[in-house]
């Protein structure tokens, strides 16, 4: 089994512990962004991963690809090009602080990449599964074409596509963000998303749903759900259930939506003591896709996938460094922490 | 707008995390004092502050001076001079274990500081606002002749006084505290305490109180208020009221007496998960200060110092790093801390 | 008074704060073992103690040895000789995420330690107290040697001995280990375990009892103590109380059986916000053991123990650094962690 | 006395010690740029020294701003706008390998200034100097139309003019820089340069040198200064002279040259064994402007300026933080570096 | 191009700095070893590198591989099993005190192994060159016994192999090092050494040698690299020259012994600045290896591994991250330490 | 054997690496004094040795006692009291930059004993040495009585009295110093100085010496310890000899002077490239007390103290954490820092 992520990885720069920016004299250098965590997560289930972008020939590049290659992802299919890797300052919050993220990515080797700098045919070589995100097309039109031929080249291969909606209200307008989604969401046969995202791109609403103030109703996802499945036709919808209580406690559960059967399928939810929220919703999709790649039932799938998103919280950095057997076992109820010897 | 704050800033020696004296080897090196703390809150909410103190001429004098430069605090009416610089050792507790604090402040330059040391008239030219606490009459004799001539001098200027009453048994006396605050509160316009504080130092008690069983009530506060600001004829009386739940988690929230209305003002209270809870106080008078010289109301004056003091206990140091921005929104209800793209 | 501890003290290796093995560039440079806890311990609370293991002659012996000095431990009783220092490895973890132990302990110097390596005689000159736990025969036969002749020495002498049961399932088997501490049993004075222990080495089993599911009850407890006491003729049998909500909090108690009066005590339970785990229940013996040879009742020992095991949560390493002021502190209701000036 | 210095700071971001860039975990937050170093050094002189530049208004910026008020600089004229905050990542060389520098200086706020959103006139109000380097009018044509009116503007309130030519091939051709230096430099009363930059940007080449093999004769210096002197009208040239041995050690000397007298200046050679020397230059031309702004001769001028950078050499970052009484002990034979108690 | 490399790779845990065992409460976590060292630095020159071996199953074994990978080494040929991790602890000397290496690495997983754990065939295929160090065979007799199948492997499949004697007096004695190196050496084309190995080893004695003076005549490398070639019949000798003057500075160059031409070339000889010395002569290993499988001449193929070796001691760790290019520039006579922007 | 050692244990707080403290966050956390750091020289060498010295009773206090008994000294002798701990920030230098020292230590608890708070009875009980400096009478005239006590004590039983006049002019004057030093070297068997504090102290002057420039003369050292030996009767005299190249590089060796023999014994001299330099002198001290205590000769003693102190230079902190056997090693000639494993 093989997965092809595509995508923007970023430096990830954070202050360590709680520090400011203003106070801080040093940053923890790390990497990060929405395709590359997954392929780190499904890398980390035991498939091989491989992870397609475009980052510049000089050593800062060559640094970010040791980091994808630490945790097993094969980076043999990144080209080298451009000035710069994109940025990602990372403040962590605590209690009613919240995080705050400073993007510095514009113009980013993969920004200014054009469709002639991919192969898809022989990227998807054996592969299975294509991810991307909504962030992707987001960076530039170059970007957005590289998306859509990736997209046609995985179609006519017969490969499974998925796609994390993942709006970022920084990079385009809703208007656009609609438009370039809409053609692209015609590919996609499981598509992630939290009810802002389908409200922002597509105009999907869901009802009785208030994320601030913490109260959101079941019928509200599922209606959320069956709406982009039928406008896009999507195989599946998964959507991440978050309660922020505070910057340290979350509440966190998923739903995944099987069109074909019209069943919904809901998972436990965890009340959560953060260690590093960054990447939650990546490491969802990416035990998603190691679930239904490996022909798991939906509820096994959205069960891992919640579990596994809810064991990322606990860890520092993007990644979601946990395996198999640590997801499976949170799954049956080992959630109380005692020491494992 | 101007501030001046007088008082000492201390060395702030603290092992890295949560380990003990006993154990470390390494401290986080940093400074605090209470009005240095306050100045640079002020500074933070863009009012220019200066503070006023007495320091060594020698190189760790001038790194005490860096620190406070570099979040914009004046620092060209400090007095260099003496041998040292006091210190505080600090100990982050947790859960049942509290912090600690170790003080090595006798001696220091500011300590000795006599009288004719500052020029008052001229250190207040430009300002509107003059801020001292009651630890600066407690470091000896000289300091509290300063800070009379102080009050005098910004009393003929037509300067607000502030005075956070900071009862500090290591120092001084409920006797000698009780008559050197008294003489010193006659000049002083708001008066910031709890209810340790105002009996202490003043006899001033509070009905139906019990800070170690967590059980305060309002009245109790409206009462001490009260008595404050009759004895001393204070225009403004602030209180600040914490419920210790353990060394991680408290409960905070404030009042604001306004004795030409003889009304009460209380905040909302916050469920803090803690990072640093020094300082806490102070960057609440901080709060206050910059509310009331920028003229706001006494509930949004109350409603930005909790909030303010709220966001002050989860950032590592003395000194309050946080903007008019993100106190506005706490005080709007933003206070799930979700991340800030 | 003296205590006298035995077993191995090993390199306790962990990375800093929350992160993984698979992601780490450091290790924290430590050490710990059940026996060398309790010495720490009670050298804490003022009393003479000496741990007596077998550590190489080479640097990273004197590294260990550095480590029980600092601490005011005696270690002039330990042999040096053999080749290697064994170790764990400890990753800690969070919210749902376990903390994870790995060991390397096999052919360390103290495994490969023969009856002829220590002069009981010797050794036990002065002492009041012999300590230690089933972890020290587990390590190989050599050492369950060791043990019994330091049982037989510490009787002949009247001193006073205690056992932490500690059952260690990748150190031996059940049967093993019944067998082989069933022999050392006969000469404990005080038994300390949990019901676990109880069960594995012995098959005492407690009813009513689920711990992963956190519901216990105090029958149970009575009823494990009862049968130790009844089967091995122990004077006094502790049982400790772990309710594990996650990773990050647990309420700890604990229960004292005096099989003389045929009386239980229960100590209160507290709700620890966990800084570091590793070590608790050593601490709760090194407590029980400072109370119990100072002559404190049997209220004051428990709740001595329990109090001072609650405090070691929010201490890192595996050493309880406390002093008897805190422990006292935290038993007369000050848990409200306020600041200690 | 006010110096005013134009140009770009960046985040300086260096993996700690030797690390390379392709295995650190974690970078030191820094800042830097050449006309920001000065301004520290001239603040550290205790002359008032405002840094004008423009950076974004979000909270990198903002620290990037109290990174600069540390040590005085006045940063009161500093525009806030535009996105990004220019970076140069350096990864410290040791022997023969050698220091490295990439930058991601591109579309950075200032390279992204305009001509208007400077007011020289207001800026240079009471200001007796003006410092900026070839690199500024190298970042983009808006910011070349800055320095050129900000030279027009000083020239015309009678303020000295200093420029280090500081030639970077990374952001412009030798035909660029010539046609646009040429002109800036029609303004400049005191040029600082290396013979690499007089050779690069206006074709003015030394005799007898030969950087790489470190034979550098007096002679070739003499002559680059006579014709940079004679071309431009320049009152003063000074050159660094720099061997470099390895990346640990160096040699460096300074030259200083006055056309009004035709008379050269040759510093004392200093071997360095170097703990960070990026920023050499900058406090070269830092202790130049001091020492000639305080109206010392040029004797004094080009000791204090070499004494000071040979400082440099030993202090981390691009600051050269050292004080006069440092400074003038080393010119006055002081180099042997004995505790200082 | 492929390089297959087979050995053990260990822990290193060293210190920060200069840190004494004795006195350090952290150690920086890495991996080494010789035969690991070269799969790096090899992969580093663009030629797959799979690195054969045998790790536990845990969590300690898999962030080994991590650490492989990231430099791109391939592990998929890594075997699975065992319990423990070698380990060797790390002091840096510095000045007169020596560096200092205590190893705990005896029962190991692949001093565990067994011949039947590695299929040679399939590991070999598409390989071009084995290699293997005098430590492998050294760590038990089933190492021993499974270099010598990969020998035959490797030699029926007509892949080279390079063997570097690095003889460890900790693991075996002279005596049965000269046996078991014996037999392996009738397989091996290229030999590295340094005359302590061939003595030890072989008792092949150089004459007018005597390294702790210092003082090694060209002569004396050539008579052990003849005799060496003559007793095995190896295709090419390389020996390294180190002379330590002290723990920070070391001179150091290599030579290459032809035997087909009977031809020596000797490097130029580098004058050190350390930052850390173990690995260098892997180092070198790797450098020869990459520059003869890429049929480069004698010449290029000496200076290039010596000079590669010489940018190793610069570099934190066992691991020699440089490039080609890095290496060339070198070679060409930059080692002046300029700072490259 | 037993060595007493007594006098001011400070905190030793200083920036890592070479940071400045005007730019550093953090302070490493140690401790050294220079009868302290003897007697962890002595304690290292396996003599027993207690350090007497008054500590207050608080918590940083006791880390103190912790840092010393990490390093096997006996503290049982620490009498508990006063209020701080005294206080030295050290700044290192590097290349023409010296290190640099400012004390905090004033009212420190050692300063403020008196006479009665030892009983030097039964402090010298066991003991065959005692040694103090003459840091300890210029700290306070309590201080200095409690010196002539103990030298009255120590000599009436019988033991050996060592001391290094180690002149502080920050403590007091030239004049003060003569009549109190000159008061006790009346019983001191064993002076320990440089030409410098002879000089100061007591006005014996070197003749051809000038240290600035680096130029000393053997017959200048054999006139100094002649005169210091003839007028107070000492028996030996020992006289350390430093070349201050840089802060970076120094030469060391020493002279040792017997009247008895009126022999004279140089040491070899070694260039040392510094880790710390801060303690060289103090572990000179401690290694000739080792070698005198332990019968060695005049020349052993004298090239065992060199080549002991030669190695503290390499090492972090104050103490000299070596091993006989290094020195030893470093003796006999292997000085050339090769890997030891």
């Amino acid at each position: 089994m093989k997965v092809v992520c595509f995508g923007e990885v970023m430096l990830r720069l954070n202050p360590p512990g709680y520090e400011r920016f203003a106070q801080t004299s040093s940053l923890v250098y790390n990497i990060g962004g929405a395709e590359a965590n997954v392929a780190v997560s499904t890398s980390n289930y035991g498939i091989e991963s491989s992870f397609v972008t475009r980052l510049p020939a000089h050593e800062i590049g060559t640094s970010v690809i040791n980091m994808l290659r630490r945790y097993g992802v094969d980076t043999s299919q990144i080209i080298r090009g451009g000035s710069r890797v994109g940025i990602y300052y990372l403040e962590k919050g605590a209690s009613q602080r919240s995080s705050k993220v400073i993007y510095d990515r514009a113009n980013s080797a993969i920004a200014q990449a054009s469709a002639s700098d991919f192969n898809w045919e022989r990227i998807f070589e054996g592969a299975d599964w294509f991810h991307f995100t909504g962030i992707t097309p987001a960076l530039s039109d170059g970007a957005a074409l590289c998306c859509l031929e990736a997209c046609r080249a995985a179609k006519s291969a017969g490969i499974k596509i998925s796609c994390d909606l993942n709006y970022r209200k920084n990079l385009w307008s809703p208007e656009k963000a609609g438009q370039v989604m809409g053609e692209l969401m015609k590919y996609v046969d499981l598509c992630i998303a939290n009810e802002e995202d389908a409200d922002m791109v597509f105009g999907i609403k869901a009802e009785n749903t208030d994320v601030d103030r913490g109260i959101v109703s079941h019928d509200a996802y599922r209606s959320v759900a069956a709406q982009l499945a039928e406008r896009f036709g999507c195989e599946k919808i998964a959507i991440t259930l978050r309660i922020s209580i505070s910057a340290n406690d979350n509440d966190w559960a998923g739903m995944l939506y099987d069109s074909k059967t019209d069943e919904y399928y809901f998972s436990p939810t965890y009340n959560i003591h953060i260690v590093d929220r960054v990447g939650g919703g990546d490491s969802f999709g990416g035990g998603l896709i190691y679930a239904l790649l490996s022909d798991k039932d939906n509820t096994y799938a959205i069960n891992f996938a919640v579990a596994a998103s809810a064991l990322k919280h606990t860890i520092e950095g993007d990644f979601n460094l946990v395996s198999i057997a640590e997801v499976e076992s949170l799954m049956s109820g080992s959630g109380s922490g005692r020491v494992q010897r």
